[in-house]
């Protein structure tokens, strides 16, 4: 088959996915809704998210159109020394990225703040259909982020025929994804704070009390930080990981003939998308059933259902079997690191039992039990991803012709394994954008005074995306780990096109990077700078959620004492819900802007001191620093979340004794922790590989020590 | 001048140290002593010190016979190929490493004990007199330690001839120092904790109560955690510098002809410890003075007479001047470092009074921006390694032959860095014994009732070795961090020697190590999976810590529902502590052995799976990850240690205010961060090196993927 068939197909696929979520969209929006007091609320919500959403798109335009002139100007070389024409198609791929990126979070935010009310509202009838509001409402996120991410990357690969320039289309998305995710980030944890310290602890007033000035912008958060920021942030992993695997498809392509690698690559992609179709559409709920097992087992079909396709494809097209392997080993380490991830945050595991019990000698013991299982719960994970990266390297590596380095097959084997753990990234991000639909529609259902048996549903189904996001988190920063990785050999041969170039123009004579030698000094330099990025990183966000929460709190105590009336409760007396979204908003893009330059900055100093080689280090330190880094604190973080809850279901004097106050200090922690900086570090990383493969040119030939 | 020249001027400056420990050992016990109650507790402080050492020792004779067995099996090579000869000096020379840095550590705990009590009653007299007795006992341990690792290095290479058996002796120093680090860090934070948790949170008695029955314990803690623990560490990384400069300057010697090398290390390590000699009988304190001042100047003295001295003697004996620059840079980067420390943990400077603001917030907010500095305060050590390893490997590299591979001159500038970083290590430990003295002394004067004025002159020596350890915990780390890179080119100057015995023997023809490349699957197999090593070990110890607490905490409820008049101080009532130092004693053993054992069967295993390249993927993996869990929880734990001190000194509120109850949550956690794990990561590391330089022959003739 040519390769054009499997860019129509997967061209059909992708539209097939639009179809899928324009389906499930209409679908959410038939479900009935009729409570005043909840559309109020809920245009509130939405008002606020699309505030966030504008203001950030606006700051964030200023920054891609930088970007982008940048771009024209420099990559993939110099305007005065390369092909105008591949800078101009470099920067309008890095536009697309973002425009894409940008899209399919606008597409999950207005379904999102539809299907809330749905799901808040259907929960009067029962479980099943509030649970299918919630999911579908997620689902139609799954299908816009992934059908985009296959439509943008066949599209710029037919129109350009140039793999260089998925890089930019990539890079569009990761920096996008970085600001999104991270701001997003900054924007929920900001507003979840603030408004638990004040309610909950200083005034003793429930979650989601409507006198509560925070109470919208924490609504709002859900939205933008878990919708829009985790969408930008898988639509990210999963264009750099088909990114990545395309170039080093094209460069064995290039060595053996044909395009067969190309194919295959977008063929396993495609089918990802399908499984993952089906399996949305598929899932159902019996009444009374239960949610948790409900959005695992389509986890589960969809995965064995990718493994079958897949291998009908490899036998049907004469693929090789090999790749296949790289590919299935990589979804089935996704997978164990996902439960491995589940047995740390499981209420029902000793991990969650043990820091509940210490939570009875006070915040200190919680949070010392809890960093110490965060940090414990790294190593499967790491392990995971290093046994799965040797694995497929080793599967794929003897397919190198006679005589051939292997290098660069291994490296594509590592990118498959990544291809292959993010296929079913529809199936992971609808179950994720399940948990704040469903968080939004408990707050709901208590502000909209819908009773007691709804509420007791939908605390149950918000329970169950807790838990699930638990194995989808682990599965992201798996799927990132191994596309860094992958992203490493894609640097790799960037560096060796412009090897060539260079040689070509015989302006100097370089010779062909290899490898990154831990024992030369300027790559340990690098290993050790790259180290520590992560770690500045994420403390910049967390101080900046810290600052950006005091200032609420300022705000919610003013309005307490400047409003009257609204302590009391009294009838007709509402907060000022938008000055709590104004400062979430403007909190949220100023704090993250410096750490993200911090990050793309240092890579650039790096570069500068070091040359190419240097980079090799800092992007590896980074990676392996990230990865432990994301583990640690997205763990350790659903690991309070779920102990505080398991306190409030009654166990070691359950809500109100001091394991309740302790787990509650343990929550406040894991906070910034899980929802802010750890899953921040993902986008971070790809970020920097991305900025380093880009500009992977100049180093080559200006910097100090390189 | 001959080598023997250096190595019995090495031995005359040893016995020089061990001359002026002496002096000041009995210049400390001439000082006048007379309290009868002070005599009494302090009686049960050594005799609880001496108890926890000797069941240490006890513990550590059988894991040190094992491993003594096994070295002389296995190490260098199997005992039936090689010459068996080599094994029992290997073996001899291990055991000498253990009995060395126990005796060390044995010296260390005797004077403390004798110190701490001389301190206190001369604190009735003044500060100076009080300030001299706190610093000539530190002094004691710290020319113990130099003197006996110099004199054992010097012996082992004087009798044997054979560098390698250098390796063996750092082993074992390397062994024991990670069953005291830790052992001593699980003890002390047990006992801390514990009575912190009862006495000042629960009944609110001051600290150092004689009513409470963890009092004793908790000042046994500081003299094996802080003093016998922090002795054996240093102890550690100053033989395992000069073991690795030593190694690598006799494959140099060895292709140069000669032995000048050689003769520099040990001239400069010898230069080092006469420096800290003159330092520590020099260091004087005015009536009046500020001892932080008194104590910084030392340091700055030593270091200066140390640039100085070795100036002088690299012109005097013809010495390459470019490899004293490295000497220097390791020297001055130390310095750097140390200040990075002392700006995130000192109480006059931003960092301690953000988080003492954020305490107001509530204990969450403190262990959130607490976290936050902890992890930028990473970035200029982390840095500061990086360019100190950078700028020696570049000075010393072009001493390399033409033609020939400058990578080992390269890795001899850094292991030389790292000797200057630690040259001055006699006055750092100086400094840093001083801390649990006085802390002590603080704890004596308040039992033995000496009064207000002399227990505000303790407190303000205890504030002044609080802020001094933040320096010294800098430089320990930073030269931990040289040390483990140099450990890096030993590791693969033995894998090389290894190499080249196994082609003469002909059983296999193998290729000389020349790196270890990133790019190879089984290397960044060994990076992951190293990284992930020190986050579960600290984990490990943190949880093991919190275990013995909770143990103790027990013991201290029974004893006060258990003996009637406890609680209320009746006359004559006294609490039984010997029951709590041993559940210290037991804990912190029972504890400790799993996760030393852990970092060592990992290597094994990784070995096994991936060969020599993975062993040094793990090993890189290991010391980055290490350093930035080292640097981070040492320094976030010292900043939540003076945060409290700063907020109970009357700042937003002072004692018993809401901030102080989180400042008390703050230093809670970082008891362990900073004294229990952030310290152990060093040896661990340390340990972790050595095992792959020991088993690096096996591991290239066994293994799955290597």
């Amino acid at each position: 088959m040519s390769l054009l068939f499997f860019q129509i197909a997967s061209l059909v696929i992708s539209l097939l996915a639009f179809g899928a979520a324009f389906w499930l969209y209409k679908w959410v929006e038939k479900q009935p809704s009729s409570n005043a007091k909840i559309a109020e609320v809920s245009k509130l919500i939405r008002n606020g998210a699309n505030t966030f959403l504008a203001k950030e798109f606006r700051t964030l335009t200023s920054f891609c159109i930088v970007a982008a002139l940048l771009i024209l100007v420099f990559l993939p070389s110099p305007i005065w020394k390369g092909d105008i024409l591949d800078n101009v198609t470099m920067a309008v791929a890095y536009i697309c990225g973002t425009v894409f990126s940008g899209l399919a979070g606008k597409i999950g935010i207005s379904i999102a703040t539809i299907a809330n009310v749905k799901s808040a509202e259907t929960a009067t009838k029962g479980i099943k259909p509030s649970f299918m509001s919630g999911f579908r409402g997620g689902a139609v996120m799954g299908m816009a982020v992934v059908g985009s991410s296959l439509l943008g990357v066949t599209l710029v690969l037919l129109i350009t025929g140039n793999e260089s320039a998925l890089l930019g289309f990539s890079f569009g998305a990761s920096s996008m994804a970085l600001f999104a995710k991270a701001g997003g980030g900054i924007f929920t944890k900001t507003a979840d704070i603030a408004a638990d310290l004040v309610g909950k602890v200083e005034l003793g007033i429930p979650e989601d009390d409507p006198r509560n000035p925070a109470v919208i912008a924490d609504n709002v958060g859900d939205n933008v930080g878990d919708v829009a920021g985790m969408g930008a942030d898988l639509f990210d992993s999963n264009v750099a990981s088909m990114a990545a695997a395309i170039v080093m498809a094209v460069a064995i392509d290039n060595k053996i003939g044909g395009n067969t690698n190309v194919a295959m690559v977008l063929c396993y992609a495609a089918i990802g998308l399908l499984a993952s179709i089906i399996g949305v559409l598929t899932a159902r709920m019996k009444e009374g059933g239960d949610p948790t097992r409900a959005l695992n087992s389509n986890t589960y079909v969809t995965t064995a259902l990718y493994a079958v396709l897949t291998a009908v494809a490899t036998f049907a097209f004469g693929f090789e079997w090999r790749i296949w392997g790289a590919c299935v080993i990589g979804l089935a380490v996704g997978v164990i690191i996902g439960l491995a991830s589940d047995y740390f945050t499981d209420d029902r595991k000793p991990p969650v039992h043990a820091v509940a019990k210490a939570c009875e000698s006070g915040p200190a013991f919680t949070i010392l039990s809890g960093v110490s299982y965060g940090l414990l719960s790294a190593l499967p994970a790491m392990v995971g991803i290093a046994v799965s990266a040797l694995a497929a390297y080793n599967i794929v590596a003897p397919l190198a012709p006679d005589g051939e380095s292997s290098l660069i097959y291994g490296m594509f084997g590592i990118s498959m394994a990544a291809v292959g753990m993010l296929s079913i990234v529809g199936m992971i991000i609808s179950n994720d954008a399940y948990g704040p639909i469903v968080d939004n529609a408990r707050g709901l259902v208590e502000m909209g005074g819908l009773g007691d048996k709804a509420l007791e549903i939908t605390d149950s189904l918000d329970s169950a995306g807790n838990t699930v996001k638990a194995v989808t988190k682990g599965f992201a920063i798996g799927a990132a780990g191994l596309t860094v990785i992958a992203l490493l050999g894609a640097f790799m041969s960037e560096v060796n096109t412009a090897v060539d170039e260079i040689n070509a123009a015989g302006e100097k004579v370089l010779e062909y990077i290899t490898g990154f030698d831990i024992m030369d000094p300027v790559v340990f330099f690098g290993l050790l700078f790259g180290a520590a990025i992560p770690a500045v990183f994420s403390a910049m966000l967390m101080l900046g959620v810290d600052r950006n929460a005091q200032r609420m709190v300022d705000e919610i105590h003013r309005q307490f004492k400047d409003i009257p009336g609204l302590k009391e409760g009294k009838e007709g007396v509402k907060p000022e819900y938008d000055k709590c979204i104004e400062i979430a908003t403007k909190g949220a893009i100023r704090e993250l802007i410096p750490a993200g330059l911090m990050a793309i900055v240092c890579t650039l100093i790096v570069g500068f001191v070091g040359g190419v080689q240097a980079i090799g280090g800092f992007l590896t330190g980074n990676i392996i620093s990230g990865l432990l880094f994301a583990l640690f604190m997205s763990n350790s973080g659903g690991l309070w979340d779920n102990t505080k809850k398991y306190i409030e279901a009654g166990n070691h004097g359950g809500k109100g004794s001091n394991a309740h106050k302790s787990g509650v200090v343990g929550d406040t922690v894991g906070d910034p922790f899980k929802d802010t900086a750890g899953p921040s570090i993902n986008t971070q990383i790809t970020v920097v590989s991305l900025v380093a493969s880009l500009t992977a040119t100049i180093f080559l030939t200006i910097s100090i020590f390189g």
